[in-house]
């Protein structure tokens, strides 16, 4: 990534999955990125971590923050932070909210990047929220990004003008994967799985939709899994 | 505090401060309150926790977490967080925005609140965020409470309802005082100082807003203080 002194500065969460990865690709083009990795007790934190290195390894990045945040297992509610709740096998006609719905996530990630933002001066903070083609989670709708951007509005210092920039929010995986494959984005060093942390499960709702989005796009999937790839 | 199995349970914030415990005390009429509290490396983070424990006490409060939020003062930028950054004297005719603002703090709690909130099947969340007669805060504003509802009905579960509630964002010190007053909310448990942990400074912004309150409400602040009480 090339870094010029007069670029932009902008924040990018970086989960260490793909969708966060396609849009920090996207980001780079046209701002100085700090990238902020949040552990939070989730089943796959430790390899998630280690993507997430490797993606700010490729791409150069000088400023990283990891934080870890202990309160959301605390809390507990989801198969992905209490570990007697099993993590369902995939099922992408799922009405409901899953069990890997983890209550409010998304505002304690967003909440972390925009006090850094504000003090490192960023115009930007950028997350790989995606809407449709997802698990269905209430904090990864477009309403949710516009009323957070209405809290930094209110919530924040009059010369702060930093906003959430959701560019995969509409997009299919198969979307996802077409426009990381052309910017370059490293597939091979992200990781999507819930359950497992060293060969990807095939079978959960994350790997469930990864595999179909690199079917649909017709590009091979670059990570080892453990299942059979006939899931869908 | 008198709790019924029928009572409606919801979230209360608790600083130690005293605005948050007279929003407990107006809350604790109507619910069954969950008491949470956040050490987040603040200056005065063993006395606010004492503090906290004390009120919780005091309430007969069956329910409590404390969380710990490592990374706010990672990220620093204010004087409460940051101890190379001095704590200001008092100035309450100050227009700008005090070093004791830490960036976007509120979201960090309120975050907290709600995923906890959402576990337990909360109605409401209560904070004690004062707008007028405090530092100046913009994430003590009503309309950044406002946006957080908002945020939240877009970003939780179908069938959850919570609601963040600021009992006392409109009122002025001496009201909150007599009301608290009325109430019998236990003063001489709370802390303000944003500086001292064993004896309060009556220096800082914290300090001349609570003395003023008291003054102005005809009612001996309980709590001893290390300078005289002549500030204003």
């Amino acid at each position: 990534m090339s870094q010029s002194r007069s670029q932009k500065l902008a924040v990018a969460l970086v989960s260490g999955g793909m969708d966060s990865c396609v849009s920090a690709a996207m980001a780079q083009r046209d701002y100085q990125l700090a990238f902020l990795h949040v552990c939070y007790g989730q089943r796959t934190e430790s390899q998630e971590r280690k993507a997430f290195e490797e993606i700010a390894e490729y791409y150069h990045v000088k400023r990283k923050l990891v934080c870890r945040v202990t309160h959301l297992s605390q809390i507990g509610g989801s198969s992905l932070t209490d570990l007697s709740i099993p993590v369902d096998e995939a099922d992408l006609n799922r009405k409901d909210i899953p069990s890997s719905y983890v209550p409010f996530r998304n505002a304690h990630f967003l909440a972390i990047a925009v006090s850094w933002g504000e003090v490192l001066g960023a115009e930007a903070v950028f997350i790989g929220a995606v809407a449709e083609d997802s698990s269905g989670y209430p904090d990864c709708r477009p309403e949710y990004y516009r009323a957070f951007n209405e809290l930094i509005r209110a919530g924040t210092k009059p010369d702060t003008t930093l906003q959430i920039v959701t560019f995969v929010i509409h997009m299919k995986k198969r979307e996802i994967i077409l426009t990381g494959s052309q910017l370059g984005a490293p597939f091979h060093l992200t990781w999507s799985c819930y359950q497992n942390t060293d060969i990807a499960c095939g079978r959960c709702d994350s790997c469930a939709l990864r595999l179909r989005g690199f079917r649909e796009a017709g590009i091979d999937d670059p990570i080892p899994y453990d299942h059979l790839k006939n899931l869908l």
